[in-house]
């Protein structure tokens, strides 16, 4: 990980400074030093008027820049500070993909209330990208790409490319469409600054493109991009009409978030979909009450079979020092595997056909680590002073666990998937919970076993 | 997550024809249609002398271009069932930094036959990008960038371009520098297609060029590239020359690499380092053993705590009962709070200055969590028929433990930050084992106290 610090109220003096020397140069290049969602913390924390005066000196371009590379969400907190004027100035600005983010983290009211004040064409493309729902490829796409028709040569393309550069989110693929608008071939800035002036375009242009239907899920467009190491991705409707693209940036940033979603999902919570900083108690308690309820119930079990059990544990209560070692080491088997399978899956890597392979290599790894902690177990109850039967029971269980842990966190998340359930709700803490439960049987069991209980 | 599905049977049969019909285009279209590493699996599963055959009918460039998307490790799998010539003429087709990636994968002397075969130029490339560690800036740099001297104009830089545009790794900045090749400026593409032809290029570049050092770590490179949205940035050393750039698509893959090895350490094992489904049983047991153990030794606590109060237990086994709940929960509250700020703190949104803001949110959130478990612990306890006092005493250690829990995980993996000790090493079982034993603690002075043991 990154270590980075930044000084808020440094910047914000030297801020002020500034201000009041009405310079923009050095406003601008103040503000260019930090990453996009800390200068966003710097203006955040400053009073309405001098954040007026501020921005005025900033300029709407160099506020939207910063802007467009921010969190949505933190974007939006500083845009309502705004007078909805200077708003709709600067979301009039930055690209129609990261405003439309934007607008969409307002309230309706104070979205509308700016949406009005915009021009015409910039508040259109929003509005039409807002019929997108927001995790699909159409919600992160912009219509701002460079499109010529078939018929063209490749200096008549590049005349026209001329033409709307300063407009189109990049330049260096230009996408060629037949009359009807629908997306027929893809030429880079390199082919055509390569190709001969006279050439057609048809002939240098690429015919199977890669592209994405506008319903299709942004992690698979992210990740397509990714993979094939593009710098934007077309997006298209059922009929093959080009409607936008993706570009790296966007996609990189999908996939951040994405990641972001699963951690928090492996770790047993609901993801929080705003940044941390942002999220309340109440927010994070109502991410997380779900699951802790839900695991709670389960892991109520317990009580049952050590109530079940209540018999053994009176006649021989050095088994019961043992309950949290055994069972913590069940969890923390099942955490590691759960953990590196649900990756494996997100980024691609294992799919519901690998079932087998991936239960085999796990019973494998779980036999290996469950004799190296038979041995540590058997090591620990002696140090405690038990009898060696209840080592032996103990060494036994630990090993048996491992093996248990290893099995379940393998398959549950594939079997999952092969159901049509998100696998990612296979969190860390429910393997624990699960193997907590099933765990204290078997020891037990074992213990009736070798004790002769 | 994407569902996807490949038939590797189907494709390799579709292969086997169109390669029985040596027909090449048709080989690269069919391989084009699935992501690299998916493709190169395909690849890696038919016998040696089929393979030899593919390989010779896609041609080095096509297979190339697969190589360098695919994971360097699944690459290097391949290149060493080709023959040292083939591999050399592949390696020689792809982007330097991907070629290094593979060659960094493959056993020294193996990767010195395949260098002693290649061009002169390309293996030097790769041996001068083999000096930087791999986890740096600099090892994930390719040196096919564009530079053009302070002192052209408009017109002769883009002539410049034109003629090295063909090996460039990306031709869309334009990177400019004084006569000892230290960076002084940068153009974009769109600057020089837009500016009139006479301008020389001092007069349209952008001076205040984001940049990184070559020993800068990887991720602060990815971070700052997809932070400020950009295409490419520039490499430079101690003294700002120029050594190379690191692409979006690289960057996007570092930040894919770096999310990966934060899980599986947050999961509680080492990062893997290759893809899962390479990794046999004795590299997965390595990865795990050591922090399985050292749990296990840390966890070996809760039975010295369970064996000192051994006559609390004797006197009230129910108490036992409750023993796996109270401590799963909190570590499952630990797990929830650990993963989110663990994030939160990999993507740059939480720092060491905001320790006393992250505690007393989650101080907070703890509190709401541990009143709604006090009660469902309550509830619990009245269902196994115990006593009421000691319903009382498992609801008073559920929010206990609660609250604890959520101190531990929000605080220490900032502490371990400004200690300078990557805040990743802490993960969900590692806080789950640090509450299990204090919240033994807890829950045997609270019933001492509350059942007046």
């Amino acid at each position: 990980m990154a270590i980075e610090q930044i000084d808020v109220d440094a910047v914000r003096e030297e801020l002020r400074r500034v201000a009041a020397e009405r310079d923009p140069a050095a406003a601008r290049a103040l503000l260019r030093r930090w990453p996009p969602d800390d200068a966003i913390a710097v203006l955040d924390e400053l009073p309405a008027d001098e954040l007026a005066s501020v921005v005025s000196l900033l300029g709407d371009e160099a506020l939207a820049e910063v802007l467009e590379h921010a969190n949505a969400a933190t974007a939006a907190r500083l845009i309502v500070k705004l007078s909805h004027a200077q708003a709709a100035d600067v979301l009039e600005e930055m690209a129609p993909d990261d405003a439309t983010d934007v607008v969409e983290e307002l309230e309706p009211a104070e979205a509308e209330a700016i949406l009005v004040q915009m021009d015409r064409p910039e508040a259109e493309a929003i509005r039409e990208l807002m019929v997108y729902p927001s995790e699909t490829a159409g919600g992160r796409m912009t219509p701002d790409f460079v499109a010529v028709g078939a018929g063209l040569t490749v200096d008549q393309a590049l005349a026209a490319l001329r033409r709307v550069a300063a407009e189109a989110e990049t330049i260096y693929y230009v996408y060629v469409t037949d009359a009807d608008g629908r997306l027929v071939g893809v030429l880079s800035m390199r082919d055509l600054v390569l190709a001969r002036p006279g050439t057609p375009v048809e002939a240098v242009m690429v015919r199977d493109v890669v592209r994405v239907r506008a319903d299709a899920d942004q992690e698979t467009a992210a990740r397509l991009l990714a993979d094939r190491g593009l710098l934007a991705l077309p997006v298209v409707d059922a009929e093959e009409h080009l409607l936008g693209i993706i570009t790296a940036d966007d996609a990189a940033d999908v996939l951040e978030e994405e990641a972001t979603e699963d951690m928090e999902r492996l770790g047993g919570s609901r993801p929080l979909e705003v940044p941390y900083l942002l999220a309340g108690p109440l927010t994070l308690a109502r991410k997380r009450i779900g699951w802790l309820l839900l695991l709670f119930v389960a892991e109520a079990y317990t009580g049952s079979v050590l109530r079940a059990f209540e018999n053994e544990l009176q006649a021989v209560v050095a088994l019961t020092f043992f309950i949290p070692l055994l069972i913590g080491t069940g969890g923390n088997t099942g955490s590691q595997t759960v953990t590196t399978v649900i990756r494996a899956m997100a980024v691609g890597e294992v799919q519901f056909r690998d079932l087998f392979r991936v239960w085999v290599k796990e019973v494998a790894t779980g036999l290996l680590l469950g004799a190296v902690l038979a041995v540590a177990a058997f090591a620990r109850a002696w140090t405690l002073g038990v009898s060696p039967n209840i080592g032996l029971t103990v060494a036994t269980t630990a090993g048996a666990i491992c093996l248990w842990a290893a099995t379940v966190a393998a398959v549950l998340p594939l079997l999952l998937r092969r159901l049509r359930i998100d696998p990612a709700v296979v969190s860390a803490p429910l393997i624990t919970t699960l193997v907590d439960g099933t765990g204290l049987v078997m020891y037990f069991e074992i213990a009736r076993f070798l004790l002769r209980l």
